[in-house]
């Protein structure tokens, strides 16, 4: 504290205790040009000998800005989703910006509220992480402000769609237990209302059909992306007995009911049946077995939306990066014995 | 759509609808008053034909307040802080404010910062999640907003602080293990500076000593309640070559990476090692074995911290309910086996 009570410290005495213009005090505070570091760091010490605070609502209101991006994600609570709004957090930060996060719980009716609620606090732009709301509402909010979206195609000059190749992952999760000798390839997929879900599907049957093995239906169950739709799916699919010695799973938290469901009957992971999972959630290095999966880089996606929408704000090009999606081999899955 | 283009629908406007006054119409935008459910209904109805949608914040300043709260968190990805977040945004939603999101860290310096943004931002109150900021600071903040802590014991006109007793808990946990015949149970604790760790390691020390059983310092390791570190204790606690046959370990995260070092050493759970976690975790339910844990309601922690926060805001008494802590009792604890 600087002893003088209440009174608020000025941009402009920050300025001159720094020996430098407010001009240049205030572009390093919105990050919106490059200074020497040399005056950047005289400045970074005049802030903290005053204790300067900027008012960057009131900074950003006399500019038409809350200085905010609303972030709609489906589950505010669900590991994959935190990686990513970890990166849209700290993309935003580079540029002054906070991120509001509000959760559409899987559903279009309250996504739409959402939306309402934070154009209603006049946010920046708004970033959805794989929402339910559908292609025509969002091109309609793109009129009225920037959007991110992911695992979504839309194009516009208000909008930035990031697409992993969720088809591909599929493929190549499939091949790496056809790689191991296995023919007989069991899959639990995702919602049928979700792009993603439907793609990894797509990409595991495409690889079965290129390594001339049949796609037998009844092995393919289908879950809702929870951890008790996966042991339910396993069950289901144990109940067919149909013989299988591979299973593909469309995300980690339905490996891991998956796994618990193989454990429950006495079916050794990797002895007997092979897991491959997908997203590489943290906890999948601590799975017992450690949970062979597909990379999906939650951090770097939320980060990559977020620069992406900086870049829509300020009126600046980003070139979006591709996303890598890989299979990480871990112990969950094993060369097929027996005959 | 209503066909009126973009020339917003007024307040005054879904009030003639409604047939009611504005200031009912504002009072139900507010929560801040009971109303029939006919009217409430009527207004809901008008709002929904109008597609009228308040200006929170514009309102929100004109009364001088951002209808905002900021909620510091240790770490946006970890699952326990992410159901107490939801917990918070449903209690916020209630009443129409929006939690704004930063995290700390666990590191001081960090929140500190994090404060001054929120502060900048004109917050209506900041709740921490257990911080790492020390308490004379924490006063001084709450001279100038009101403030929510958790895992602290803080007093104060503005200042509402919620704990758990984890010192209990830790006595509950230990004594399930004591109940099941071990005489020999190891400890992994959390950091040295987080008040819960400290209070859980008590616990476990009072219940060894309440039961005639010595209290062995070389069985107690110390982790920073992440997974890796769970594995790394296991290991160490293995090195020293005492004979032990159960583990308590200070959170599931860390009990996750506890059971795997035990799996690659081909310690069978529970049958040569039970374990007992805290926090439960939406995943312990599906580890190999369920995890046995000590249940931390994380989401009502955070509807209660958000209850308290609007109490605070609105200068109504909110009577803090009893934060129930449980031990569940899953398959990773079974009874000693052997002399």
């Amino acid at each position: 504290m600087d002893g003088r009570g209440n009174a608020p410290v000025t941009l402009e005495e920050v300025a001159r205790r720094a020996g430098v213009s407010p001009s240049t005090v205030s572009r390093i505070l919105n990050g919106t040009a490059r200074v020497r570091d040399s005056k950047r760091q005289a400045v970074e010490r005049a802030i903290a000998d005053l204790n300067y605070r900027p008012n960057v609502m009131a900074q950003g209101l006399a500019r038409g800005s809350s200085m905010s991006v609303g972030v709609i994600t489906q589950d505010i609570a669900s590991p994959f989703f935190n990686e990513a709004l970890k990166g849209i957090e700290d993309s935003l930060a580079k540029a002054g910006y906070a991120p509001l996060f509000v959760s559409g719980h899987w559903k279009k009716e309250k996504e739409v509220e959402c939306m309402s609620l934070l154009v209603a606090r006049r946010v920046d732009g708004v970033i959805v992480l794989t929402g339910m709301i559908d292609d025509a509402s969002l091109m309609e909010y793109a009129a009225r402000l920037p959007l991110v979206i992911t695992g979504r195609n839309l194009h516009g000059p208000n909008v930035v769609s990031i697409q992993a190749n969720n088809e591909q992952a599929g493929y190549e999760a499939t091949c790496h237990l056809i790689e191991l000798g296995h023919t007989r390839i069991a899959h639990i997929a995702g919602p049928e209302a979700n792009v993603d879900a439907q793609q990894r599907l797509e990409g595991y049957r495409r690889a079965l059909r290129e390594h001339g093995l049949p796609v037998d239906e009844r092995l393919i169950a289908t879950g809702d992306f929870h951890e008790s739709s996966g042991l339910l799916a396993v069950n289901q699919l144990l109940e067919t007995r149909l013989n299988f010695t591979a299973l593909f799973v469309a995300n980690d938290q339905m490996a891991y009911g998956a796994r618990l469901a193989l454990y429950r009957k006495g079916i050794r992971v990797p002895e007997d049946m092979s897991i491959i999972g997908f997203d590489d959630l943290p906890s999948s290095l601590y799975t017992t077995p450690p949970l062979t999966t597909v990379r999906q880089p939650a951090y770097d996606l939320g980060k990559i939306a977020g620069d992406a929408m900086l870049g829509l704000i300020h009126g600046q090009d980003y070139a979006i990066p591709t996303i890598p999606l890989q299979v990480i081999v871990r112990e969950s899955t094993m060369r097929r014995r027996g005959p």
